[in-house]
């Protein structure tokens, strides 16, 4: 891709995720996004043909970022359980930001529930389907046994930390995800 | 209220469930869903006053419902453990369902995510927190202690199972979430 072409599709997608994000998916027009990107509506077409599939492309490129960042949070340091307590201590920190609005990927699942085929659906899957990935492996590194059923589990209180979280601006629901998530690994 | 207008009012709340529930907030409106109740968007506006209004009077018909149903699906026999057990085996059911949308009040959450104080967020802020209470006296009966934390972390457990769910159309998430459950639960 040429730098300019890059640069630009850069700042759109920028452009987008801040008020797909920020605001949501169907409260926000390909005008608007055109506007805080600088470009013409045209040449947003023109990088991603619709505004369905510039949700989509919202979503993927928050798909490694959003892994990496609970990466980071859990570290490298001590059992699955203790990278899970940390983890869950950062994002009940990071939830007490007012720009925090909750994960995006959950969002669109909730904006999009009428389209289940729809390509940020698929993306959505693919992403929470490789988390637990990650989660799975960690488990299985550790010897626990039913891996399969825990990382669901810890998929469950990692979503409903955020989704309880982005409801009472509370963080003391990542503190009782962190707490189950100690009981389910507990031997 | 005369019976007229509380028919009124009510085949208005019918449709703007179906509507509001079965595709979204901001992708419906006060058009279509006066369309469906069969009545004017005079008669609409005159019965709630503004779209944003009409919103959080249908989540207020949905409050006391879905803590109903959630409560028969646990029904009174056995401990808080066994009927979280049939709760969540009866969530997996109901996620199967393709009228099955996930929880209005966490859609409602994200999708209003950018306007805290929207009259409809702070009816989900009640209805969960009346959730939230009505596991916390039942773990009080049972006299477990903190209470509080062990709500919390059910609360976790149930919206992440309905949003796992609501991606992956797999009810092996509500099963996962009930052996959260028995662990956390576990003295």
């Amino acid at each position: 891709m040429a730098h300019d072409t890059e640069v630009t599709r850069r700042e759109i997608l920028e452009a987008a995720d801040e008020l797909f994000y920020g605001v949501g998916l169907r409260a926000v027009s390909v005008d608007e996004i055109s506007a805080k990107a600088g470009r013409t509506k045209k040449t947003v077409y023109y990088h991603f043909g619709s505004k369905d599939r510039l949700i989509a492309a919202y979503l993927e490129a928050r798909d490694r970022p959003t892994l990496e960042r609970f990466q980071r949070w859990a570290g490298n340091e001590g059992t699955v359980a203790e990278r899970l307590e940390r983890m869950f201590r950062r994002l009940g920190r990071c939830a007490k930001s007012p720009t925090w609005k909750g994960c995006g990927f959950v969002r669109a699942t909730g904006e999009l529930a009428d389209s289940p085929n729809h390509p940020a659906i698929k993306i959505a899957r693919a992403h929470k389907a490789n988390f637990e990935k990650w989660l799975r492996e960690n488990l299985a590194a550790e010897g626990h046994r039913d891996c399969n059923v825990l990382a669901r589990g810890l998929m469950v209180l990692i979503d409903g930390a955020v989704t309880q979280m982005l409801l009472h601006r509370d963080a003391s629901y990542a503190q009782a995800a962190a707490r189950a998530a100690q009981a389910l690994l507990r031997p």
